[in-house]
């Protein structure tokens, strides 16, 4: 059996951001045993797991991520849309659009240091459209 | 309920391509809510899902990807099958092998602009072998 | 129907470590058809499918992502935890936390030369947990 769930993300900034708790409010209830997929509808932005607490972690993102990636390249053909635009897209395969993650007595069973990122890749983005699976 | 389907795609060049509608194409009908899966069984192509609409991005991808990872580097070992060889299982493990995608009221619910990718990352690749699974 | 296995791995070494019989020996037996999602619960190691034959593949994994992700980096602030701890949460994020894998005829349906990569990014890591979920 499968319950999916729409939101809309308020708009963040450039960066990383933990939005597990976005997520969760958007889940009226979860089943005991079951899965969670989040998909993420968008080709400039992504979805990862990674460290909740420090958030050192979610800057030090940032800077790797554009030293791999860096805007400007000469050979970019797509430059239309910003300097920005084709680096998200690389960065957005990079991470990947949806995490899958079990669920176990009724709660989402990440480790004790895994929260959801959200990866947002473009300067001045609108708030960014997610589709919640939960299987069970 | 899982239904799977397996496909042997056509061998498509070195380089990303657009194949949402091959694997559509191979699915006789999609349930009104589902999660579908494309999983590719090699180790030298991945999937991904980025931008349905500009080839510009796709050819960018190339680019991207062979800056990140070159060929011919000074300390790899595996290279008896190739200057392109090693290279290919880094990116296929960069993208990943499947894809998860919802679907919601009989169809594949995408973003506006999101296709599915074949990374193809060998210079002479045959035709690569695709499972989809669609559960409901 | 989804049926969950937790198992805690043994401590690998940093690098990358061919896992398919460990998860498989967990698992008391697979469905005819379905769908095998493992996930780690870890934020400085991985998880990824490739090549499962020549050793060479997973040496070169090792110098190719030290080469993408450097220790050391200037810019880097989350540097409490070691100089293998920031590139580790990295590395973790670009391969992934979880793979998933279609079951078809009660088997793993893996091409012929894939396999599942327990990417370890840290020096000295104890044994990792893994969940893993099977869905029919």
């Amino acid at each position: 059996m499968i319950q999916q769930y729409h939101i809309r993300l308020s708009a963040y900034k450039r960066g990383y951001h933990l939005i597990t708790r976005e997520v969760l409010h958007a889940i009226p209830d979860l089943p005991q045993t079951g899965l969670l997929n989040v998909f993420i509808q968008h080709t400039s932005a992504g979805l990862t797991i990674n460290e909740n607490a420090d958030p050192s972690v979610r800057v030090d993102f940032e800077s790797f991520f554009n030293k791999i990636v860096p805007e400007n390249e000469p050979f970019l053909t797509h430059t239309m849309e910003g300097s920005d635009d084709m680096p998200a897209h690389i960065k957005a395969s990079l991470v990947g659009s949806s995490v899958t993650i079990p669920i176990t007595n009724g709660r989402l069973n990440l480790g004790t240091w895994q929260g959801i990122y959200l990866c947002e890749f473009r300067n001045h983005a609108s708030g960014r459209k997610l589709l919640i699976s939960v299987y069970s």
